[in-house]
């Protein structure tokens, strides 16, 4: 950051009106109590507000229902309300509904609410999310025979993100266990939430902009920058978070792409 | 099997001086109280020895340590011994003291006593094997932490396996949560056990017999069959254990390879 100057940032700002921050890393670290705000976060958020930029929080939080999630937020501080969040569960109860799927909910009890309605009898398809202690190997053992036995394996994962910071320590996200039951089966899981265009172009249209106007800001080099950028919004990386120095980290480069 | 005829076995027969035998899903079916016999196996372990054919149990068990392995297997009633055994843990155990690798342990408790005497202090390497209910997401966590801080990340793995079959269902192997591990260090493990040529080879030598004089017998397409048959043996697959018919099963064609 020290090296740029101000016509480099100028340059990197020019037209925008609007940014899309994710939240895990960004603005909070989860952990012990709910976690805590990331230095300067609340305030950040506050001055975005004032300054007239539109702003979506877009993230790929499958642990908690928006209600909650947005619950959590607020008491650590944060202007944020459940209108200003884009999420992959409501995506994935449209994908549902759409293909008459009935899931197997591999996913973390507080979110079930976001489900609420969904026919789950004699399921015909796996939704798997950050199920955390969930993850047993009685549960994941279930949704692999479920999974194994359907004629037209169905495999939804509510992001793909490998791992994310909590206040003790780096922990396993969604993506690794989407991988076990991809190879455990031998099918494709399809991703909801970020990379995917989809929810990056769902955000855009909440916002009412074109994603030239905007830039993404996130811990992830893969769901966060590289997701982003494949819609053709800019997008920056920041070094909290699951931020992890990279060969030329000594040289005071950033593993972003302004 | 029906459609073979005799001359066609004698050919697939012709100069076999010994048999490799996969053990869970061939002899016997894992599960509540230790499992049982597949009906035919105690009898035919039995015919084999008395033809003279040398015999090897080539298995990639990884949930339980060899002497523990065998008591099941002589509680059930085979003619079996430690020493007729050839399995992954101490092909590991090689691979540790060669490298000076120190193992974090992320295995069944029944296993350990395989890695009595190794050095697991400050691990530098992860050994994965069937864990079974032990692959929590509190361990499989504490696996991730060790080796995604590790510069130079060594992730051993015991065995690839997709599933296995117990009595009461299919039940996921070491190698979905390989993978996840895998994913989350975007690492490679070193798979020790079949597939890897090693394995046969190790198995081979201990015979005394070349590849084309053997017949791998097992349920898994790839772990069993396709590992013997790429170091020269032949293979054939069985219809018990985890098999499952393929689309021309109701032909009467078996996924084998003579």
């Amino acid at each position: 950051m020290a090296a740029a100057t101000s016509a480099a940032w100028a340059q990197r700002l020019a037209g925008v009106r609007g940014l899309l921050l994710d939240v895990s890393g960004v603005l909070y670290d989860g952990g012990e109590g709910g976690g805590a705000p990331i230095p300067g976060s609340v305030e950040a958020v506050a001055r975005i507000k004032q300054s007239g930029l539109k702003l979506r929080f877009c993230t790929n939080e499958s642990q908690k229902s928006r209600d909650k999630f947005v619950g959590l937020l607020q008491r650590l501080g944060f202007d944020i309300l459940v209108n200003e969040v884009t999420s992959p569960a409501p995506a994935a109860c449209r994908i549902l509904k759409e293909r008459g799927l009935r899931p197997y909910l591999l996913v973390h009890d507080d979110l079930r609410s976001e489900f609420d309605g969904m026919d789950t009898s004699n399921p015909n398809c796996i939704i798997i999310a950050d199920a955390a202690e969930g993850f047993s190997y009685q549960n994941l053992n279930k949704a692999f025979q479920v999974l194994i036995n359907l004629e037209n394996p169905v495999l939804i994962s509510l992001g793909k993100g490998r791992y994310y910071k909590e206040s003790d320590g780096l922990m396993l996200d969604v993506g690794p266990y989407m991988k076990a039951l991809e190879y455990a089966c031998d099918v494709q899981a399809e991703v909801v939430g970020k990379p995917a265009p989809e929810f990056f172009q769902a955000a855009l249209k909440e916002m009412g902009l074109e994603a030239h106007e905007t830039i993404m800001i996130g811990d992830d080099i893969v769901n966060d920058v590289g997701g982003a950028q494949r819609c053709g919004m800019r997008a920056m990386q920041v070094r909290t978070g699951k931020f992890r120095c990279g060969p030329f980290c000594h040289l005071g480069k950033r593993e972003e792409s302004p």
